[in-house]
């Protein structure tokens, strides 16, 4: 490498934006700068947002533009990647065609890159997360919904449609009785793994579960504020009505990962968002599962492994995608 | 391109092996010399009847070696493609942890490419069949057991454990009450669309179905001899236990399409394999449920197609990764 440089990584979600300026190793230069997103103020109020986060990041480094090598911006789906074009998220309604990858780079002068965020973030932990020493990997990330990104020897797959790695809508059951997903469709893996589906299993769990159960109490006397975390929380106390839900989780998480082997056959496969803070049982229990139900020979070898790089992955990984049309491939 | 040169494609199966000599178009100068496998006479007669097979290829087109600028040879898995190693492939018993590419290269003194037969398949299909214009695709072969192949941007998806593309075994249902697998797992996608499996499928279906049905008389009279081309073919002629039969087998290729999409979103997904012999309506059925069951945004352009070069496929495709070892990355 000639030269150190700079790179300015902006990730874009429906509520927040945020970014930070991160070095050729991959070290953010502050603290990330995080603006509100405010969608419904237009996409023109959106571009806006955009830069004055990406100048306050680069003051938050200490640097002026001259400093930086490239930008990075990454938004949640529906874009078009190799266009640089958001297309029509449901995330950031009301927004449509706009050219952001363009825009940014007419308004900084600076080579810019433009990805989904979800494949932003896998490149993010592959780059200098827990995937740093990988060649393939893939990352499901489990939120409100259930994300995913492919990496293939240093190359996102993007896909002819910018639908690479759509992870949560790999169908784990059939359509004639799988579990009804947020898209629409039946049995994708998001309907039964995603924060919002944990608890939804859990009320239906606990509708039939015949023991007594501190989950079940909690419940019913905080309904309103009943989450994922209390779920893992319990079960990490032994609640066997939490335990169950929990495993069920690990038991879908590992037949999406199994398809995930069965078609690109990662040397490593990460989780990542707020469940996998409930730590290492969890991982093993998803490991377990990929071993029963995962092609023998792959599953011998396959690393199951939790992201480390919590909500910095995706401001890391932009900035890492920024590095990558600046070097052209290479970690 | 700066001079022409030819390759020879070795596609090494269970029962025969099948060699010819390729042009830099893809074309065969011959066609293929065809020998049997023996695998039971175990790996080193294996290996020479491999070199027979690819001497007897040289001369059939009017070649000797010295016309040769690179050979492939492709094997049944499971194989170590980085290596070039035969591991333990189940339709070559007993043979184990074979060299095979360097003994080729060495007996010849060729630079020499070693291959999963089903990527190599896939990549024949890409290079000069139905792929041509294609910058990705994804192929099922539908045969006595389901196989795969994923290439993206030219490059064959090989995993890290040189599984990748193995999509017989995407899982479609879950574990618990999916279909029973030749794997030994279950819900594997191959343990519904294989040959032997809509057989199977044909035979359950007929225990119940209530109408009068012309498969279930000539199954009657014959059931030694019953196939899926018997299937598909009374299905053409409107049997209805027949057509639901086929139906069903469009359907679960669907959801392996599906899943294809959701992880690699190829530009084309293909079908290979004697019940696309069925031709168009059995394509359009297919098709008809990917856009029923797969995500909106990339079913609207993905193309659904059959393979066009047969049993071709795997030689011609062993030959281009020989070529493709030989020139690098390019169609």
């Amino acid at each position: 490498m000639a030269e150190l440089a700079n790179y300015v990584g902006l990730d874009v979600g429906g509520t927040t934006m945020k970014a930070a300026v991160v070095t050729d190793e991959g070290k953010p230069l502050s603290k990330p700068v995080v603006m509100d997103t405010h969608p419904e103020r237009g996409a023109d109020a959106g571009l806006e947002t955009m830069c004055e986060t990406i100048r306050r990041a680069v003051s938050a480094a200490n640097l002026t533009m001259d400093g930086i090598a490239a930008i990075g911006v990454a938004t949640p789906g529906l874009g078009d990647i190799k266009k640089g074009l958001i297309i029509d998220p449901p995330n950031l309604k009301p927004w449509k065609n706009v050219a952001v990858r363009d825009h940014i780079a007419k308004a900084f002068g600076k080579p810019t890159v433009y990805q989904n965020d979800a494949n932003a973030a896998t490149y993010g932990e592959y780059w200098v997360g827990v995937g740093r020493e990988a060649k393939s990997m893939v990352l499901f990330t489990l939120g409100t919904g259930v994300g995913g990104g492919i990496i293939i020897d240093d190359k996102i797959i993007e896909g002819e449609h910018s639908h690479g790695g759509e992870l949560g809508h790999l169908r784990i059951d059939m359509p004639d009785r799988g579990r009804n997903c947020g898209c629409g469709a039946r049995g994708c893996l998001e309907a039964y793994a995603s924060a919002t589906n944990v608890v939804r299993r859990a009320r239906e769990d606990m509708a039939c579960f015949r023991g007594p159960s501190s989950l079940r109490e909690f419940y019913t006397a905080n309904n309103d504020v009943f989450t994922a975390k209390l779920i893992f929380d319990h079960a990490t106390k032994g609640d066997e009505l939490a335990l169950k839900v929990v495993d069920d989780t690990a038991y879908y998480l590992a037949l999406g990962a199994c398809a995930a082997m069965a078609t690109v056959d990662p040397e490593m496969i990460v989780f990542g968002g707020g469940m996998v803070g409930s730590g290492e049982w969890f991982r093993k229990k998803i490991e377990d599962y990929v071993k029963r139900f995962g092609l023998p020979y792959p599953t011998k070898s396959v690393k199951i492994a939790f992201a480390q790089l919590g909500s910095d992955a995706g401001f890391i990984g932009t900035a890492g995608c920024a590095r990558m049309l600046y070097r052209g491939l290479t970690k």
